[in-house]
């Protein structure tokens, strides 16, 4: 297959870099993260996250980064919330756009520690989400399988479980009238390989031809950019990432998350290969710099040290 | 096309890992790191490089490590030499496997910069250099072309280039009667993507269908993996790597040269894609873990943070 033409690029460095941090980050460190990355011309930036400062401290501030960040044109600037209470903090900043996730794991085990629930238990609650989001206005459009390749407490997971599971989710959107416009196949423990890639993949493309696929990728193991890669001569053109590499934490061993596979090194591959992400690559390597600078240890990026070719390239002809 | 059913990864950590570090790496450690590899069933380890060590200090102790060193059987030990002096101090340990490789440099202004000599001027060392090889009875039978994608000092090379090079380096080892059983193309400073693979592997596989390709890949801008499956999906199946991926600085920015990619994240993507590579991974991701310790800093390789797959579902199945 050509690769495709354009990359819709999902930055989530400001969520998924967050949460994930022991030292609390300032507000004001936080919002600077994100209007940097406004300057990038990103179709999408996930600034944070409504979830209790119980279970993660760094998202205490959600509300007033929210406040303090400056919007810009063209960007839509989204966050997580799990339940009525993060919906409503989310709704009364005023200043975002709402979206509605329809998510379950594919992993049982990792359903319950991740989120306290068995993988029907979620879609129980799903139901109620449907109901919740309506009554508030919010648009319910995606569906998301988590650890859609692997798990760490399950191995490899098959496809066909997860095709099952985003035809159970897709039944239920139908029941109440939504239209689905994106099916999200989370990496979450880095389990993907190229031929994972395209044994889930393929499967889905071919029962919704119509639906593009969203994926979001960990580089846990080295393969985040062959996978997204992989998955780009499949014609997927939707990916998560985030700036740096942010997320991981080089030293958690087996069970840590490592991070999402950096954005630059992400849109620095397309760019390579001729595929349009709209994205400004050399102030995202300045963002990632600055993002180093605010956790305080080195970000796994690549780019942002090798330097990109377009750069060398405009230098040497310069 | 498929995927080769084998791989064949030569270990070049101890020589490639070391001659960057600006500290000097005890004797003793580095005789332990090859001493640990040597476990790990590589087809070859390069162990050191016969060099001034006014230029590579760290080289200083080459003879001393490889008579420190204990050899395994099914491994070959090679090392690198440039000069007359080089080659017979390699000579005279008695313990390594002599080889003798044709090596040319795309970039004229990288020629320079790291040989001290013009491209007309290697080729016309090489003729000595064969002589000396062949006084010496070291078989010459590869021919090498480093900065074959790119140059930080030219930018990106012409495959034509390459090609052109490697037909005057065939013709002059014909003139000498040499067979030349491996071609190299190193992309010594990062160059390298996946249409650039395939806009020189090809014409070399056509020009040459019978001698096999070894790829020399750096992950300076992350596509160090990429690129290596993209080969492999070309049937390239020659390899050069590097434990923990040693060899590059984290901080030396954009002149900086990136490490060599993890030779663990490298098997266990052949692993994982069912390509078979003879290398031991569980014991290659200790010696990864030890290199880091003798390093000092963290390595880029992530499999060794991540875990392994294979090791995972072991895991699980127990």
């Amino acid at each position: 297959m050509p690769l495709p033409q354009k990359a819709v690029i999902h930055e989530l460095g400001p969520r998924e870099g967050m949460q994930i941090e022991k030292q609390f980050i300032s507000t004001e460190q936080k919002i600077r993260l994100v209007d940097l990355l406004s300057k990038c011309h990103f179709p999408e930036i996930e600034v944070t996250s409504f979830v209790s400062p119980k279970w993660v401290p760094n998202m205490a501030d959600a509300a007033e980064v929210v406040a303090g960040m400056t919007r810009h044109e063209g960007t839509r600037y989204t966050a997580i919330y799990l339940n009525t209470q993060g919906i409503d903090r989310a709704l009364a900043t005023g200043k975002l756009d709402m979206e509605g996730v329809l998510s379950v794991t594919a992993s049982e085990a990792f359903s319950k520690k991740n989120t306290n629930r068995t993988i029907e238990e979620t879609f129980a609650e799903t139901e109620k989400r449907i109901g919740m989001l309506k009554d508030r206005g919010v648009p319910a459009d995606q569906v998301s399988v988590m650890a859609a390749f692997g798990c760490n407490y399950e191995g490899t997971v098959a496809p066909d479980r997860v095709v099952k599971l985003i035809d159970r989710l897709m039944a239920m959107a139908m029941d109440h009238g939504l239209t689905i416009k994106l099916i999200q196949l989370a990496d979450t423990m880095g389990w993907a390989t190229p031929s994972g890639i395209q044994r889930l993949v393929g499967p889905v493309q071919d029962r919704w031809p119509d639906i593009p696929i969203n994926l979001h990728l960990h580089d846990t193991r080295g393969l985040g950019l062959l996978n997204a890669f992989t998955a780009l001569k499949m014609s997927v053109y939707d990916f998560d990432s985030a700036v740096g590499g942010l997320g991981g934490c080089p030293y958690a061993g087996f069970k840590g998350a490592a991070g999402n596979i950096a954005t630059e090194d992400l849109v620095h591959l397309c760019l390579e290969e001729g595929i349009e992400t709209g994205v400004d690559l050399d102030q995202l390597l300045e963002v990632a710099r600055v993002a180093e600078e605010i956790i305080g240890r080195p970000l796994p990026g690549k780019v942002m040290r090798g330097g990109s070719l377009p750069a060398s390239r405009a230098r040497l002809a310069a």
